[in-house]
Order: C-alpha cells, then structure tokens, then sequence
C-alpha cells in the first residue's frame, strides 16, 4: 500500500469538505446530530456485531481496557444521547467575539470561524469516535479519526452509520473520515501534512503523545500527563481537606484530573497527616512521603524524586510536608505538569497568592481535584484538556476548537 | 564558546524572570514602560554611536536595508513614544474573561495570564527591539531578543537602557535578554527548550520563517508571506476600486499586507481594466496578467502561476479576469496567503459570500488591504500579524500575548 497517496487522499478531501462544513449552517449541523443519535439507536445490532469482533481479537488487553473497548445497548444509548446534548448546545461558529467602528469609519469584527481540518489520534473507545465526531462537526471541522487498533471493527461500523447520517442531511460524507487500517506508519504520514491538517490532537499514554507532539509539522492540542497536587495549607479546615483529599485521590484514580501528590503545611502536619492517611489506608491507598511524612504516618514508604514526579493513575500518592506556601508552589512549580493544582484554605491571602502564583491549566481553591472537566465547569463536552497555554487551556471544547478571522467593511477608505 | 550552555542559561533566566513578571502589578509594569522612554531620551548619543559602528560595517547592505538599520534622534523618540503608548494600554494580564457559578456552588472564572516566556527573532531595525520588550513586559512576559545581526551593538545599547529601567523600577533584569552573538547555532539551540520557551516568534523572510517553524519544538506565531487579492466584483463602484487598488499596490508595496493581485470580474474587466492599468503604470507599476488581461490592458505581460502565487513587495501586479464570484473565491483559495483579501463590491450578498467563504486573518469589503494592521483595526501597537489559525490570527498585540487559567473557588465539594 502506497501510505502517502492514501493519506494524501484522505486529508485532501477533508480540506475539501471542511471548506463546506465552514459555512454550514446550525440547523442542518443539528439535524445531522440528531440523525445520527437515531440511527445509533436503529442500528445497534450491527455496531454490536462489529464490537464483538473486536472484543474476540482482543486477547492481549488487560480487564480495565477490554471494559473500555466494550459497547453495550446502554452505551450506544449514552453516546447517543451525546450528540442530543451538542446539539443543543449553541453553535461556536459566527459568533461576533468583538466589534468596533473606527474614526474613519471602517467597521472591524472578530468573527469565530472553525479552525479546519483536525486528525484526531485517541485510545480504544469507540464511544469516543462519536462524542469527537459530534463536536467538530458541530464546530464546522472536519475531523480525520485515528482510534485505537484494538477498536477498527467498531469504529468503521459507527463511522458507517454517522457517515449515512452526514448523507442524509446532505452534508460531505467527508466531513467524517475514518483511518481504516492499523498500519502505524499512516500516523507519520498525516503529521506532516500541514497544508490540509489544521490542528493534531493525540489522546493517549504520555510517550505517544510525546511522539505526535514531536513529529507533527501542525499545532498540536495536548496534555502529556496530569500530575494534581492537593496542598492543605495551615489555615485549612482539616476535615474539608481530608474530604478533598480522598475525593481527588481515590473517586477515580485512573483518570488525568485524579491527584496523584498530597502536600501538608508543616504546622498542621501532626494534626492532619496520621488521620488523612488512616482514611486514605482504607480505600486502599499507597502511600509514599518524605522523611517527615513517614515519621508522622509509619505505613508510609520513602519516596524518591521519581515519585513525586510520577503521574500514577493508580491508588499510589506521594505526600510532602512542606515549610510554608513559598515552599508548596516552589514544589508545585518544579513537579506539577501545569494541569490541577488545589489549595484547601480558609486564608484569602494563601488563596489569592495560590491561584496567582501556580502555572496550571486550573488552581483551585477548596475544592477536589476532579471538577478540571468540561461538563463540571459548565462548558458542555469536551474533545480533551490541555496543559499547553498556546491557543487553549484546560477543557477544549466546541469554542476551543474554533480560530477566528477580521471581517471588516468599509465604504471606500484608502491608507493615507 | 558552548552554545548549549549559553543558551539554556539564557532560557532558564527568562523562566525564572517571567514568574516574577507573571504576577507584577500593573503600575510596576508602566512605570518601568515610562522609565525607559525617558532614558532612552536621556541616551540618545550612547544609541546613536552604536548605531553608528553598525551602519560603518553595514558595507552589503540594499540602502532599503541601511535606512531600516539607521536610528536617529527622531526615530528613538518614536519608539520612546510607542513605550508610553503601550504604557497607556490596559493590562492585558489577570482580566476575567468569564466567570460562572454551577449549580454545586463552585465559582469558575476564566482568567488571563502571560504566555511566559517569548523568543523573539527579527529583522535589523533596531526600534524593533523597543517595541517588542515594551509589548512583552506589559504583557507579563519574559523575552528574549534576536535581533539580525546587522544591528548587534544598536540592540546592545538599547539593551542596557531597558535593563537599567527594570533595576530602576525593580523588576527582573532578565525579563528582556538580548542574544549578544550573531552566531547562527544559537538560534537552533533556543528552539529546541520548549521547557524554557513558551513561544518563538519569528519575523523576517519566508525561508527564516520556515526554517525556525521547522525546528522549534514550541509553538511559534507567524506569517510566512502576505500574498494579498483585491476583488472587483461585478457590482463595484469602479471609482472606488481604482482608488482602493491603487492605494493597496502603491501606498507602501514593501510591507505584508500590500496588495500582490488583482482579480477582475469579466462583466466590468473591459469597463475596469484599461483605465486601472493606466493608474498603476503611472505610478510605476508592472502589469503581469492572464490572456484577457493582456488583451484589454496590452501593456501587461503574460502571468504565470508562480506569479499567481508571488508576494512581490514590490511595484509588480499579478492580474486576473475571473468568470464570476465562485471563480475568484477558488483563485484565492489556491494562490492566496489567508492573509487579507478585499472585495469591492455594491452587492451585499457578494460580500456575505466572500466575507464568509474566503479564509484569511482579515476579509475586507470597500478597504484597502493596506488596512490589516493593529493599530488601524484599534487594538494597538502589534508584535506581528499572524496567518496561522491556532490561538490568534491577524495583528498581535497585548491580549495575543496572554494566555489563560482557570480559577475555581469552592466551599469543599467533591466529586460524586
């Protein structure tokens, strides 16, 4: 197979159909999302068939990660509620984001147009090929999807039915695609075509995205890795932060918003440490603490620079008692991967200066580490979140997957 | 001499500075803006020396090129005004770009905050060097100048003038770092700490820009090249055109956002064309067209596509008859730059469609091109135009430079 023309076929015709989809309107981008909800529902028996077959060849997956590649009648059902819900959400595109009349009477408006084509790389769960799909349609791009191996069965049976759907509403079947093959070698090939491809976006493990990042020759939208720090400064009310603590720890550690590193203000260390570690033992947490952490909880083992460095997904924390605030941002700053950062407080002073001086896509005050989601913060669904503060950060979106250009109207005016 | 060496000790210095800077009051900011316009004032016979050893050994410059390296009393008060200028510009930095309470109580706000850290690549204009430290301190963030290296000693003057302010006010010193070397290693090594770097912007000609695109491992703002159409539609007021033609070509050629073509609509081409073409060859300009623009305007030459495609920056006119609106938004979707397009026109749908359809940082209609500039569209002064898509397009100015966080204050709420 010569992967070159292929993926130069395949991002050709996206450009082609993102120049359609740039313009279309909101009622025929919401009819095709509700078309496409339907026909998930119509169409479960096919799409069920094709997971099975996935599910067969998938001897080599560990339990967590078959139960991702797994669809089920209700998980249809939930992704197809999905596209119900962005299609009720108002479209991103041809908003007027400002506007102004100069002396000379030229009329200049920021107008939000979609940012283009957009190749998405993303894990073993085909409930994501939808939820991707819906917001950048509905967002005007074009959306080039790269799923996991374990899950091309599936995926080219959903993206069968949302490409009839994009039929029916006369939209470009292209506006969806699909890489049918699991050829690896197709991924380099796609990153280096920045004259059709506007914007990368790799979900994945962190050496992954390390390797798009690296080799793509257009922006890329990422986090390489969410390493959440919960500081309970001396101010803060013990039992809100061992609440916080637990919550952010242990209500799902395998995600990138979960804390993974717990950070104590030395004066309430010995009032604080052996209760929250008592509570963390329980749900089964490891813990991994400083000298003075492990005098003041002894289940504790000796952490390394590795440790505090680690994203662990997993119900392992690393724990830290620092000096004072100075001493937790300094920390924050030199582990943190700018992705989470919560301070439990009732000092206005430690919470102003927290949320000013920690470089993270989102600080918190008093609250868990889990609500950095785009549901949580009202913003509707999200496609990732990123760490990078280049374009957006945080939770991306329908607005976040959008550019803008000047439009501007005059009556004649010439540079003088 | 060790390049690696030098310079991640460089980068590291302006990380640790734009920490400082991140979180500088406003008033610090503008009193050091102030400090350095008036010592730049004070010190024009130390500037002026230095430039003029820069100009003494400028022996293979274009005089085109000498008068951009000159600096005179004249000049540095310009550049000392544009600081005051800026000084007078709203911060940029820690505005509240959103903000929503959920239904669970937590207070999410979206909050802007400095890229960081910027390395600035530029051309041998030494005011240059004046803005840019002026846009990036005001903004929070650090930068580090690299200048060509024509003007390495007018650079270094002007450095230690704007050095000297920040001791003066008490800010960091390496808030503005000047590569003191025209070595052009150093360059590639700065491009390679994305852990230092948060943006490259890189200013000059198109195979610099592309070189610094191709190697930076950070984002990099940029345009490549302004490659700019002026439309005549059918329903032009053709006095308009001409006028608006005229001043797009002439007014300035050398700069971006010049006009480089002419798109005709055939019905008005032998109403338009004759008269235009008289217009520009007085003023000096050379016609190169397609076959029925050389038959109505027979003192231009054949057009080739690579003429299509030129930005000349100079007093040469691609020119084109187009069959109809269609035919000339597909001639700017292949040849254009999606940099500024103009369409002159009575007809308000036409300029719906090209407004809509055409994809370009600025879109006009009745304007001149000439028009695509910060401080013409009201956003003040500018550190570039950007033809990319991701995170601004179009002048960029203060709020460019920033970026955001999100700020979340709670009572205690964890996840369910």
């Amino acid at each position: 197979m010569n992967w070159t023309s292929y993926t130069e076929d395949l991002a050709r015709r996206a450009r082609a159909a993102s120049r359609i989809l740039a313009t279309a309107d909101t009622a025929r981008k919401n009819r095709w999302l509700l078309h496409a909800a339907h026909a998930l529902g119509n169409r479960n028996q096919e799409i069920l068939d094709s997971n099975s077959q996935d599910l067969a060849a998938a001897t080599n997956l560990s339990q967590a990660n078959i139960d991702r590649l797994r669809l089920t009648p209700d998980r249809i059902a939930a992704a197809a509620q999905g596209l119900r819900e962005i299609a009720a959400l108002p479209d991103p595109v041809d908003r007027t984001l400002d506007s102004r009349v100069r002396p000379n009477g030229l009329k200049i408006q920021k107008i939000s147009v979609p940012l283009g084509v957009i190749f998405f790389i993303y894990e073993s769960r085909p409930n994501v090929t939808i939820d991707a799909a819906g917001l950048c349609v509905k967002s005007g791009n074009a959306i080039i999807l790269r799923g996991g191996k374990e899950s091309l069965a599936s995926n080219a049976a959903l993206h069968a039915i949302l490409q009839d759907s994009l039929k029916a509403v006369d939209l470009p079947r292209d506006a969806v695609q699909l890489v049918n093959t699991p050829e690896r070698e197709v991924v380099g090939h796609l990153l280096r075509l920045n004259q059709f491809i506007d914007l990368t976006i790799p979900r994945g493990g962190e050496s992954l995205i390390r390797r798009v990042a690296a080799e793509a020759t257009m922006p890329v939208l990422k986090h390489y890795m969410g390493n959440c720090h919960v500081y309970v400064d001396r101010a803060a009310d013990l039992v809100m932060a061992e609440r916080i603590l637990v919550n952010a720890k242990c209500q799902r550690p395998g995600v990138c918003n979960a804390a993974e590193s717990l950070l104590v203000h030395t004066d309430i260390a010995a009032a604080f440490l052996p209760k929250a570690a008592a509570a963390l033992l329980a749900q089964g947490v490891e813990l991994r603490g400083c000298p003075a952490t492990c005098k003041l909880a002894p289940q504790a083992k000796a952490a390394t620079d590795a440790d505090f460095a680690a994203e662990f997904l997993d119900l392992i924390l690393s724990v830290k008692v620092v000096k004072n605030l100075d001493d937790a941002i300094e920390h924050i700053t030199r582990f943190g991967s700018q992705h989470t950062e919560t301070i439990v407080t009732n000092d206005a002073e430690a919470a102003r200066r927290f949320t000013a001086e920690v470089d993270a896509a989102a600080v918190m005050v008093n609250a868990s580490t889990r609500f950095n989601d785009g549901y949580e913060f009202g913003l509707g669904a999200e496609i990732g979140i990123s760490t990078d503060k280049f374009h957006a950060r945080g939770p991306c979106g329908l607005q976040e997957l959008c550019s803008y250009k000047y439009v501007v109207h005059g009556s004649g005016q010439v540079r003088e």
